[in-house]
C-alpha cells in the first residue's frame, strides 16, 4: 500500500530537503525575456532533443521511417485517400522545428506555443490547418503531464511531443497492421485515435489515484500520523494538476463538435463525441476524488481530536483519583505534636492506619465508580 | 437504527482489513489496453453470464418468452402499432451482444458503451435510433447503481442490464395485464416507462438514506463517538454517487424534451416531462441530504470539543482545589527542628492541626466557591 | 425569547427519544408502489378528509357556498366576465378529487400531483388549463409548508390545499366584500391575488426566524451551551427547507412572466412581476439568514476554545505556582539523619522555617509576576 | 482606532443586553395585514413626516422652492429643455404621496413600494415613466442604508427619500450654480447624477469599513481577543448589507444600459455605463473585503490554537521537570525504621542529603536539557 | 528563502506598528468630494510629476524625443503606414492630460479614469477611438500593480502610466531596432504589443509567488510558527490582489476579440487570441496558487493540533506514572504511631523499604509498559 500512497505523492520526499524547494508549478519560462517578439522560436534549455518518424500510409501500404532527416520528409498527401503522419519527439531543435514549420505551412504563433510547453489544452483555427494542444499522461502511474501539440490540415497530421514515451503505441500498431478503420480512413480520424489514447491513458493513472486514496483512508482510520495529511495534499494537488490537463480538454472537444470545422468530417465527429464523454467521466472521477480527499482531511482532524479526548481523559482520571489520596497520605504525614489530644489524634489509635486506608480506598473507589457512570471508562 | 445505518455505511467494515483496501471508484477497465480500435466488445470478466427475455405486444394481444436463443428473436414490427421490447441480462456474452447490434442495426460505438458498463447517464441520437444509459438503482437499501442501456427505434426496444433483479417487475406487470396505457401506445411510451420505473426506483433508497441520517444524527447528539463520522463519511460518499447517477439524468432527459426527435412523440414527451420534475425532486433531497451530514461532521466536532471543554474544567477544578491543600500539609511534614520558637510553632500549638485542617477547609470552601460563581458547576 | 427559539427548531425535543427518529425530510411515499401506471390517485393515508368550497363572482354579485358536494359544482363560466373558484381541503378522498378533475378536464398527470403532495413548486401548461404548483407557510410561526395545487382556465380557479387554515382569508374578504379591483377582473387576476397572499404569508413566518436567530447569537455570546448548536442547525434546515419552498416559486413566476400563456393577460403580468420583486426579496433574506447562521457556528466554536484556553490557563497557573512549593515542602520533610552537618543543616537553623517559607514566597510571587507580566491574569 | 471598529460593528452594544434583542433584519412590515389589495398606501408609523422641495430649470434660470405644498407643484414641463425635480423626503403622509402620484400618473404598485421601504434595488419601466429604487448610504460612516425611490418621465424627476440627510446637495448645487452640464441636458441627465451620487455615497462608507478591518487585523494578531470576533461578525454582516445594496444596483443599470428605454438617451446611457463601472468596482471591493473578513477568522482561531500550545507546552514543562522531583522527596520522607540496613540506608550516610539533591539536580537539568533539544525552551 | 517570502508578505512588517495601519485596499479617493460633476480632471496628490516620450515611426524611420512639451507633440498621422505612440508617465499634472485630451479629442469620462487611478481593467469604446484599462505588475517581485491607460485611434497610441518604470522596453526596443513586424503594422500591433508585454510582466511574479508558496509550505512542514499563518495570509491577499487586475483583462480581451471594433484588425485579432490564452493559463496558475495557500492553512492547523497531542500526551505519562509513585511515598510518609501492630508493619520490616520500591517499581513498569503497548512512546 505505502508504495502506492508514495507513487502518488512523491514530491513529498523532496519536502524534506529545505534547501532545494519543490516549486508548486513547473518554472514558467515563457520565451527568455517578457516582450520578445512574438513567433520567435526559443527552445527550452532542459528540452530532450529533437527526432522525427513518419508514417505514410493508405488503406493499401504503409510506409514508416524512423529518425529520418527534416530534409527527407515526404511532401504532403493533400488528399483524402492517404495520410501523412509526422511525430516530431524532443523540442530542444528549435531550428528542426522552424523548418517544419516552413515546410508545411504552419503559423508561426502556433509553433511558438510547440515550445512553450506549458500551454492549456486548446484548439485554434487558423486558415488551412488546425492546431490542437493536448496535456498526456505520463505512462507511469504519477500525475505528471507533458505536452502534446497536433497539427491537421489535408492528409497530414504532425505532432511533437516533448519525451520519449507515450500513449500512441497502440495506435502506431494498428496502423502498421492494418486493423480497424484507421487505415481506410482520411487525416481526421488518425487526429481522433491520438486524441482518444491520450485520454484513455488518463483512466490507470486516476486507477492508481484511487487505490492511494483508498489505502490512504484506511491508515487515517486506523492509526493518523500527521505525514498522512502531507499525503493527503500532494494528492489533492495533483489531481488539481489532473483536473487542470482534463477540464480544457473537454471544452477543446466541445468546441470542434459544434463549431464548423471543415477539416474534421461528421463520421469523424461521431467518434470524437465519444472521446467527449469519455473527459466528462474523468472530470466526474477526479471531482469525486478530491471530495473524497477533502473529506480525509476531515477525518483526520475528527480523529486527532478524539486522540487528546482520550488522553486528556486519562489524565483527568488519573488526576482525580490520585490526587485526593496524596492529599490524605500528605494528611497524616504531617509533624503535629500530638501529645496534644486535638492534633491528629488518629495517628496514636490503634486501626489508624486501617481508618487511613479504608478513607483513600473509599475516596478511590468512589471517584471511579462516578467515571464509570459517566461511560469514560471501557470506552 | 444500527442496521439501517450499517445498510447505508456498508464498506465500513471492510476498512478494518487494511490488507484488501476498498477502492472509492470500481475499477475503471475501460477496454483491455488503452488505444483498443473504437467499437471492439471486450466483456467485463466480472460480468454475469447473458440471457434474452422479449415481449412482443400490441393493444390485443402479448406475447413473452424467457430465455430466448438469440437467433429465435422475433423481427423489429417497424409500426407504432405492434412493439418489440428485448431485455438482456447480463453482459459477459460479447458475441452474444455484438449479435443482437448487428440484427438491428445498432451503432458499434453505442455498443461498445453497452459492455463498458461505468458510463455516465446519457442519451444519445443515432441515424434510426436513440440510445439513452440509465444507472438504476438496486432494489435493495443501498447506494449500488446498474448500468441499464435502452435503445429505441420505430417499433422496438432493447434494454441491457447488468444484473438479475431490476425496477422493471411492474413496467411487466402492466404489459401482461394490459393495465393504464402502455399496450395502445407506440414503443417511446414504453421507454418513458422503463425511465419512470428506473427513476422511482431511487426514491426507496433515499428514504432509508434519511432514515439512517436522522438515526446517525440522534446517536451523535446522545454520543459522539469516531466511528459516527466514518459512518457520516460513507452516507456522503454515498450521496455523492447518487448525485452523480441522477443528475445527468435530468440532463438527458432536458436532450430528449427539448431538441426534436422523431422517434420521440409530444404525447410522450409530457410524460418525460412529468419524469423530469421526479429528477429534479431527488437531485433536491440528495443535496438536502448532503447539507445535512455536512452539518453532521460540524455537530460532531461541536460535541468533541465541548466533552474536551468538560473534562477539562473536571480536571482544573480537582487540581486547583487539591494542590493548595496538599500544599499545607506539605508544609507542616517538613522536618524542622522544632526546638526554636521561629520553626513551625504550629506544631507545638494545642489546637494546631484543627487550626491547619480549618485553613484547607477554608482554601477548598472559598476555591470551590469561585468555582460555583463561574458557573463552572452543576453544568 | 427561549419560546421563540423553541418554535423555530420543535424537532429538538424530538431527538431525546432516539427510539423514534425524526425523518429529515417527510416520508417520500410516491404512489403505493414503484412502477404504478401513471395516472393513478392513491391518496396519501394520513391526508385530511375532502371538502368543497366555492365563490362565484362577477362585478355586481357573489355566490358563496361551503361544503358543497361535488355533483351540485356549478359550471365553470368560460367568459372572462365571471369567475369561479372552487377550493377543495383535504386530500383524503380520491374519488372526489377525480371526479372534479372529470368534470372540468384536469390532465390525470397534473391530478396526481395534486394527492402527491412533496412536489416543488412549478408551472405546468397544459392543453386549456394552466396547473400551478406552490408551498403554503403554515399560518403559525414555523417553517412547515403545505402543498397547494391552482388550476386555471377560461373564467375557472380549482385550489387543491392539504390542511384546513390558509392565508386566503384576506383574498376571501376582498371577494366578498368588493374591495379593490378583485371582482372585476378575470380569473387570473384571482390566481395573482391567491400566489401574491402565500408569498405574503412567509413574511411574518421570516420575522420570528430573524427574531430566533438574533436570540440565539445573544445567547451564544454570552454562555454558550451545547444545545445552541443544536439550535442553530434546526434553524439552517428550517432555512433550507424554506428555500426549497421560495426558490422554484421565483422561477415558476419567471416562467409565466417570460413564456406567452394566453390565459394570464398583460395587465395581471405587471401585478405577477410585483409578487416576483417579493420572491427575491424571501430569497435574499433566507440567504442572510443562512449565513448568520453559519457565522453562529464559528462564533460558538470559537467561543468555546476561548473557554478552553481559559480553563487551561487557570490549571496552567495553579500548578505551575503550587508544584515548586510544593516540591520544597517535600524537600524538608525527607528524613535524613541530620547528625552529619552536609544533611539538611537547614533543619537545625534558628530561621530554617522563616528561611524556607521565604523560598516558597519568593518562587510564588516571582511566579506570579511572570504570569501577570504576560497578561494572564485579569484577564 | 477603536472608534473606527466600533462605528461599522455598532449594534455589538445591544447584544450585552439580552432583553432587546437585535434584529438581524429590520422589520419585515410588508403592508399591515398580509392579503392586503395591491395598490393601498399604508405609510410606516416609524416613517418621517414628509415635506417636498422642488427645483425646476432650464440652462438659462432656476426655480428653487422648499417645504411647498402639495397643491402648488408646478406642472410638469413634459420638454426636454426644461427640467422639474421634485424631492419628497420623509414617507409618513401617504395622502400627500397619493396625491402626487395622482397628479403625475405615477402607477400605484409603484406608489406601494415607494413608501415599503425595503424594496431590493430595480428599475421597473410603466407606460410612460421609469421607476427606480436605490438604495443610499447614509452620510455617516456606518453601512445602514436608506431607499430613494426615482421616477422620470418627460421633464420629471421625483424622487422620494426615507430621511433628511442625503447624498444629493453636490447635485443641487452643480443646478443652482450652473455648473457641468447638469442644466442643459434634459430629465434622464439629472437622474444619472443622482444615482451616479447615490454610488459615490458608497466610497467613504467603505473606506472606513477598510480601515476598521486593517485596524482589527492588526489588534487579532497582537491580542486576540472574543470580542474580535464579534467585531468580525459585525463588519461580515455589515458587508453583506452593502453587498444586498449595492450588487442589484449593478444590475439594474445593466438593465438600463441594455434594454432600450426611450426615456434615457444615448448620450445619457454613456455617462450610466461609467456609474456601472464604479458599481463593480465597489462590488470587487466589498468582497475582498469579505474575503479578508473571513481570513480573520482563521487568523483569530490558529492564534488562539497557538496560544493553547503554549499554554499546555509550559503546563508539561513545569509538571514534568517537578514530578519525579517531588517523587524523590516523597521516597526520602518516608518512615521506614532505618534500624533495619535494608530500610533507606541513603538516609544515614554522611553525603545522603547531598546526594539527593544530586539526584534531583541531574533530573532537572537533564528534563529541561530535553525540552531545550525539542526546542520547546526559549520560543 | 525567507526573503522571497517576506518579499511577497511585505507588509506584514507594518503590522507590528499598530499606530499606522496598513490599509488592505489603496485609499478610494475617486474625485475630492462625491458628486463633483463628471469629467473634472482633479490629479492625486501622491502622483509623479507628468513628462512625455513619443515615438513617430513607419516601416522605414524612427523618430524618438524624450521628455517633449505638450505643444510640440506631432499631429496624428490618420494613416495606417504610419504609428505615433505618445507615452504619458505620471499623471500629476492634470492641465497636461486635459491638452492632450483636447488636442486628440479623448472622451472627458475616459480621461477622468485616466487620472482615477483604481480602475478596473476594462475596453471602451467611443465614436473614434478604443480606450483600454491594464493594471501592470511592477517590474520588480511583488504584487503591485499600476494602471496602464491606452488609448487607440487611427494610427495613434496614448499610453498613461503612473510611474516611471515599465514592461514597455522590450517593446521599444523592437520599435528602435526594427525587429519583427512592429514597424510596418497598423498602430493596433502596437497596442497588442503593448498589452502582451503587460501580460508577459506577471508570469515573473508569480514565478516568485510560487517559489514563496513552496518554501513557506517547507518551513510549516518542519517547524510552524504563528508568523506563518500571517505569511500565508498576505500571499492568499497578493494573489486576491493579481486575481483582480487579471480576471478583467481577460474579459476586455475577450469583448476585443468577439466585438467588431473597425479599429481593430482581422490579423491583429489572432495575435490578441494569443495573449487572451496567457491570460487564461495565468488565471490558473492564481487559482492553483490559491487553493494551495488555502491547503497550507489546513496543514498549519493540522501540524497545529498534532504537537499539542503530543505535547498532551507527554504530560499525561509523566503524571500518570508519578501520581501512583508519590502516593505511594506519601503513604509511607505517615506519622501513625507504629506501636500498634495494625499501624504500617511495613515500616518495621527488615525489608519494607526494598518492599516499596519494588511495588513502586513494578508499577512504575507496569504504566510504561500499557503506553508502550498503545503505541505512545517512541512515537
Amino acid at each position: 500500500m505505502q508504495s502506492i500512497i508514495n507513487a502518488w505523492s512523491r514530491n513529498i520526499k523532496n519536502s524534506r530537503r529545505p534547501q532545494q524547494p519543490k516549486r508548486p508549478f513547473p518554472r514558467l519560462k515563457r520565451r527568455d525575456a517578457p516582450g520578445t517578439p512574438p513567433g520567435s522560436l526559443i527552445a527550452d534549455p532542459d528540452a530532450q532533443s529533437s527526432s522525427i518518424h513518419y508514417f505514410l500510409f493508405d488503406a493499401d501500404q504503409v510506409v514508416e521511417q524512423r529518425n529520418c532527416p527534416a530534409t527527407q520528409l515526404p511532401p504532403p498527401p493533400l488528399t483524402d485517400q492517404k495520410v501523412l503522419w509526422i511525430d516530431v519527439v524532443g523540442l530542444a531543435d528549435s531550428d528542426l522545428i522552424q523548418a517544419i514549420g516552413n515546410s508545411f505551412g504552419l503559423h508561426h504563433l502556433a509553433l511558438e506555443d510547440v515550445v512553450n510547453v506549458h500551454q492549456r489544452p486548446k484548439v485554434e483555427e487558423y486558415e488551412d490547418h488546425v492546431y490542437i494542444v493536448l496535456r498526456m499522461a505520463s505512462p507511469g502511474t504519477t500525475a505528471d503531464t507533458e505536452q502534446v501539440s497536433i497539427f491537421l490540415s489535408k492528409g497530414l497530421v504532425i505532432t511533437f511531443q516533448e519525451r520519449l514515451g507515450d500513449c500512441f503505441e497502440p495506435v502506431r500498431q494498428r496502423i502498421r497492421q492494418g486493423k480497424g478503420r484507421i487505415r481506410s480512413k482520411p487525416a481526421d480520424y488518425l487526429v481522433y485515435a491520438l486524441i482518444d489514447a491520450t485520454i484513455d491513458g488518463y483512466f490507470p493513472v486516476l486507477d492508481v489515484g484511487g487505490e492511494a486514496l483508498a489505502a490512504l483512508e484506511d491508515e487515517i482510520v486506523i492509526n493518523p500520523k500527521p505525514t498522512h495529511i502531507e499525503h493527503v495534499h500532494n494528492l489533492k494537488r495533483n489531481l488539481l494538476a489532473l483536473r487542470r490537463a482534463i477540464w480544457p480538454t473537454r471544452d477543446l472537444l466541445s468546441v470542434i463538435l459544434r463549431d464548423d470545422m471543415p477539416l474534421v468530417s461528421d463520421g469523424t465527429r461521431i467518434y470524437l463525441r465519444d472521446v467527449h464523454d469519455h473527459t466528462v467521466q474523468l472530470i466526474d472521477i477526479v471531482e469525486t476524488y478530491r471530495e473524497i480527499a477533502s473529506g480525509l482531511v476531515d477525518a483526520y482532524l475528527s480523529s486527532q481530536s478524539t486522540r487528546l479526548n482520550e488522553v486528556m481523559k486519562l489524565l483527568t482520571i488519573m488526576s482525580t483519583v490520585f490526587l485526593p489520596l496524596t492529599f490524605v497520605t500528605g494528611l497524616y504525614g504531617m509533624n503535629f505534636d500530638t501529645s496534644s489530644p486535638w492534633n491528629m489524634p488518629e495517628l496514636g489509635w490503634r486501626f489508624g492506619y486501617v481508618f487511613a486506608l479504608l478513607i483513600m480506598a473509599g475516596a478511590g473507589v468512589g471517584l471511579i465508580y462516578l467515571f464509570w457512570r459517566r461511560g469514560w471508562l471501557g470506552r
